[in-house]
């Protein structure tokens, strides 16, 4: 029972450092938004998506698959995309 | 563009990162499966999962929303427990 509080203990270390990060990737994919919204680029970019997907699956030592790899970006890349539209539709609303 | 470039380096080493902390995350998350399979316990605890995400989005600074950050986790914990039904599979077949 210890050793399980023990484990817990380095799973809420972990949650919050992933909590940090996921948000420091949120403030850059805003701040990309913002780049490509002044060079008039289109905010989202299926190519660059793949590219990143390929990247992580050729680093992933596991234990997660390479398939519950891909599936938790693109989670990630969605939500990030929310975010930029978010953002937009407030700029538009002022 | 080379500010772009700046930036998609960076959200590279982020990813890079998060690859990691999502991968330690499942070690430790495999562990707790083995000491609750010792111990006898449920694998899948729904109240220790309201708890991390209570403390998740209380620590939460932005720019993720709270539903965006809770999204995300859940999406993390239902992968994870994915991982220790497929390797209880695999012990169930050698």
């Amino acid at each position: 029972m210890e050793r399980l509080e023990t484990l817990r203990g380095r799973l809420d270390e972990v949650n919050s450092k992933l909590l940090g990060l996921l948000n420091e990737r949120a403030a850059i994919v805003r701040e990309i938004g913002e780049v490509k919204e002044e060079l008039g680029m289109a905010k989202y970019d299926p190519a660059r998506e793949r590219e990143m997907l390929e990247r992580l699956v050729a680093a992933n030592e596991g234990p997660f698959s390479d398939d519950q790899i891909k599936h938790l970006f693109k989670q990630i890349f969605n939500v990030s995309l929310g975010l930029q539209e978010s953002n937009r539709k407030k700029e538009l609303l002022v």
